[in-house]
């Protein structure tokens, strides 16, 4: 599909303070997530972080994204109100909202969702098995039974969310838990996609990771929007 | 069920300052609804208004909810975000909510809901029919196929909500638009439902309309938590 | 999307014997319906009716379908359960399916609901308006507020269905009644798209009548399953 | 609740011809399940079995039954259509219907969810975690955050069925697996719930383990329909 536009907004202060994250992430999550998408040509990446000016997220750069992808983590309070309200809009009106990870706690998922959004955590590079309940939905397109993480942070319910219109993924954990891992709702006229692989001291979205576990990226870029529906069975998952 | 405790919130504004609110509303809707649960003495019934010391919603008062009454129109803007917050948490943590009519566009409920909630109206009198879309949902009980309201203010759709988790009204107006006009939906260990009936200016509320049409208040009765799920089967109907 | 395969399945009966339907469609309604098709090259139509060997649907037909309508009314009892069952399982792998109008009382759409599908319905030409609930679905692509029919048979509710994934019509009829007239579900791989209009004694699929009324073809032109999904937008709706 | 009354529907084969189910459940399992209900005074139980005229389900059991558990396994194909037509008529009619594990491919369920309702499975004695994703919910009433069975068969997503109107429990197991333990879902007027621990070769529902894990049988007995749901705060938990 000709000219669909991502933007990927992230926090990015982990990269710049903390050396272990500096070394996963250089360039930022965001400059790794935005190479996943250089095989898919029909997509337009724009980056946009936390302290640009209005967070990177003028009207302008919103008015060419249709969907925006979301990583934060510790400076979620630092994201005005006022973006936050305006992004909420940009949904309702009908963007993509693709929440990564620690998303889970920003200021947007929280106000679209109306819970708490709160979860368990151990950090224990633990194995994570994603299992794939909607075979048939096109974010799942190329995935078979399941994927695997062999070291990850854990998330563990209850995951204080509504009930999601989809569930996508179930994931499975080593010490014993369980997660909604791939969850879609419809808000307004906008669909939304959280996902919850990804962290900053693992190398998650890094390329030489994407590389081996190929399906976790082809489940960002096959995501909510129709638009972004289409683009699923062009993009290489190998 | 013994001890069940429901307090009723209203704004009540219009009661005071306008005289045909007044003369159908004397001592404020919330009176004129808390005297509907006269019959069901397991209800007690505890009411809060806009102008109390804390909206009425102290924690002493919100511990002695099992559920709460919203009823706001022209005032959601003073309603503090404290107050918002604090009772939003206590729908997350298990508290029944049951918001009316124009409390569609209150805080508490667009935070719960994550969208705009906008709706189209119109007052034109006109005739409303109810339609039972889900007749054994106890919120139901004792109505039949439909129940019908002479004189409504007319809400229409596109309802700016999320997916109900159950649709239990359906309203036809003879204007030509169709509402959504009783939903359910959990939020964390709570349960919220909508019940559009209801306007200032018409006597929805009044005991003389319920005497008439006194299915609807059974609606208002028998209501979202498990708690008052009991109740629904005791109270009179009729 | 190139190649996008279609099987449009009709009885076939009415436009034989009753000289009314027979006078709208003289060619049967699945050939009004395929016409319907005729400005999107990429789609493959075919056609298959009850009296066809293996109603038409035979493993070579339902191979080479991505999505099947399906229209019926006087001879439901009349299908095999073999086939039922076939096309049921090509539905769970992931085959989409629209079924229309009085196709609510089908054996395939009884099967994967696992309800009696019920419905109320009078015949009295009266109007119908259509509003849009999910305007930010692909469906809806095209349509705004509301569509409306002038003389349509009347569906009413209570509609014995499982809770759709999406509602994407509510209609409201002159005579009092309301009724969701699109509706999504998912089952297994398949997705499933319920349409209300169409009647064997009215023209609603008679290209007259659908160059008056475009809009409602453009809603079965882009149906339920993502490859059809792609087609919704490149489809003109005018 | 006063006279809420439960029929325990069991196939009752395995008891009669392994040594080593007998040995678990010599008076069969829909014994042990009733002696579960012994303490809730309130509740009227009534056993059937596959092997009684009428499966034990003449039209006469059925008008006193509110809730009806159903146990099955090896001869889900010797249950007859006509009884499992009368079931459904009875879930859509507003009976509530617990199936049980290996029930999944009873043919009341798949009927009434109109999917394959496949699983995956494995017999190694391991260990399953059951957490509480519906803190809120009457059926887990008294379960905190999860509770565990030592040693169980298997049950591994994808489970086929539709998306449950909420997700009750999900199930961790020791080998990597995870599964949609309880799920509830309404059909017509009717509430199901399918409750997935038990196994004709682990002594699940015997008493020996439920005074080891009570909570087990709470989940059963606070179950699907409104008045079920009564009694669930009553029911001795310890």
């Amino acid at each position: 599909m000709s000219g669909m536009k991502v933007t990927i907004w992230n926090e990015f202060r982990h990269e710049k303070t903390n050396a272990a994250v500096k070394a996963i992430y250089p360039e930022g999550i965001h400059v790794t997530i935005a190479k996943a998408f250089a095989d898919a040509p029909d997509i337009e990446v724009t980056m946009a972080t936390l302290d640009d000016p209005e967070h990177g997220l003028s009207d302008s750069v919103l008015d060419q994204t249709d969907v925006l992808f979301w990583w934060g983590h510790c400076a979620h309070g630092e994201v005005s109100d006022e973006i936050v309200r305006k992004v909420q809009q940009r949904v309702l009106q009908g963007m993509g909202l693709v929440v990564l990870h620690s998303g889970h706690y920003s200021k947007i998922f929280k106000t679209l969702m109306g819970t708490n959004c709160s979860l368990k955590w151990r950090e224990a590079a633990e194995k994570e098995r994603l299992w794939n309940i909607a075979p048939g939905h096109p974010i799942t397109e190329g995935i078979g039974e399941y994927f695997e993480l062999e070291h990850t942070e854990m998330y563990g319910e209850r995951f204080d969310i509504p009930e999601p219109q989809q569930l996508i993924f179930l994931s499975w954990f080593q010490g014993g838990e369980v997660f909604r891992s791939g969850c879609t709702w419809e808000r307004g006229n906008g669909r939304i996609f959280y996902f919850r692989p990804g962290h900053e001291t693992y190398p998650i979205y890094h390329n030489a990771q994407v590389q081996k576990n190929p399906v976790e990226f082809g489940t960002l870029g096959s995501t909510t929007s129709p638009h972004i529906y289409r683009q699923g069975a062009k993009q290489p998952c190998t």
